[in-house]
């Protein structure tokens, strides 16, 4: 195989399954090259990825040695990213009776979602996450998008107990808006025990559903690592939870007039320091 | 730009946006290479991808011309997949109380998600969708999945009908199963006039969610190009709507036994043949 082609072939296979573990023995027979020559296509990848700040590869020990493709986004796509969402947020129009914000369509844009699941895979990408738990409904997407860079398991907690989830663990909790007594439960063959998790929603006004879901993960023994939402509220300034990553927030929404979209990239890309 | 690096950077942008029509212009300044090279060099990649099933390169008419990355799962890696996957949903340990199968860890496995994601697109490639609806909640993931690989936004129909969604348009009917008067509505914004729709769900019995969706975006003049299912049950082998699509299948499930399932590698292949 000329080495244009094996180039092309490592590529596909990189980019194509972020983060996961891939053999060099293995690669070395698929690819039918010897080692060394397929450590040189790797350097050359990896400067080439480095230099565009698209991402890195990670060298792994043991076992006759792997690599694994490290996601990000290159800092003008970055850029880009969050000046035309918030653009896209800050349309008078998206503001629905009771001072909510219509994302509907944001949230399931294919480029929203990849660009999204990149930036929190990349702020998380050394916290040992090994599942990604979200709430159903609307951050589903978010969270299947940052779990497929992050290469782990997405786990929905349910509104309500359904037959097809087998046993679940259920908790009540007190939502923030609505001063309402809700429940939340998840599947406990779904949920490991002692997993290190990162959280994703949508949306975070005061922190409540967040606080819940880790009240219901700490029954799996589990550490939360971090919590990723794709839009808060700048009020209450203070919420129920500690520590939250958000990639967007908004001032408060009155009628008519076009909401306070602040985008956080710079705080996004500080705050986050994590031991692996 | 060396011929390699420009391969490698070639590679990627086509590998990580599947389907996003790339402007060669664009790329000529992007890659600092006049449009004749980078067309050799598409060329290589395209012959890559093609001797290995891996998919195929679209070149577009228009506007100083582009070209389409469109994704398949290699052959080896799909026999792999049905193997692999047909194996984990056979064991006993599934079966929950009422003859229902849980897939709650596998609908969220990053692997499963992808490769059902690709065979889905693959299958759907050249019928011109232009978005993929499902409804909430466990088909949302393989919908995310599939929408990333067609390129095109993905719309989740709501059971109940949420304030974060604006206004909605909805639909009552009788669920096939329990024999109830259901509620499904879908956000009028967020939902296109005469689109081309692939629904994609995790289950089907009778098929009365998936006729029920069909009536609900009959509304929205929309086009259904066809229905992709993760798993349909054998029984009633007559659903209520003409033609599906299903990865596996499996027979009537009973307790204490191991559920037969079967795939459909070569059906999904053969079924699908639409005018784009």
């Amino acid at each position: 195989m000329q080495r244009s082609d094996r180039l092309i072939r490592l590529t596909k296979r990189l980019v194509e399954h972020p983060y996961r573990p891939l053999s060099l023995t293995d690669l070395s027979s698929e690819l039918d090259a010897a080692k060394s020559s397929l450590s040189e296509d790797v350097a050359m990848i990896r400067q080439v990825l480095v230099e565009d700040g698209a991402g890195d590869i990670d060298s792994l020990q043991g076992a006759g040695g792997g690599v694994r493709f490290r996601a990000a986004l290159a800092p003008s796509l970055r850029v880009d990213f969050f000046e035309k969402i918030s653009e896209r947020l800050s349309d008078t129009s998206r503001i629905l009776p009771g001072g909510f914000l219509y994302m509907a369509d944001i949230l399931g844009d294919p480029d929203v979602l990849d660009a999204s699941g990149r930036i929190f895979a990349d702020a998380f990408h050394n916290a040992g996450v090994n599942a990604v738990v979200t709430v159903e409904t609307k951050g589903i997407p978010l969270a299947v998008s940052t779990a497929r860079y992050l290469n782990v398991p997405v786990i929905v907690v349910r509104r309500e107990h359904k037959v097809t989830e087998g046993p679940a663990l259920s908790i009540h909790y007190v939502s923030g808006s609505e001063r309402r007594i809700q429940t939340m439960s998840v599947s406990t063959r779904a949920m490991p025990k002692n997993a290190r998790v990162l959280i994703v929603d949508d949306f975070m006004r005061a922190g409540a559903t967040a606080k819940a879901v880790m009240h219901l993960l700490a029954q799996f023994s589990a550490n939360v690592v971090g919590t990723a939402i794709f839009m808060a509220t700048s009020e209450p300034a203070t919420k129920l939870i500690d520590q939250y990553t958000t990639l967007f927030s908004v001032g408060p929404v009155e009628e008519g007039k076009p909401p306070t979209v602040t985008s956080h990239e710079t705080a996004l890309k500080e705050r986050i320091s994590f031991k692996a």
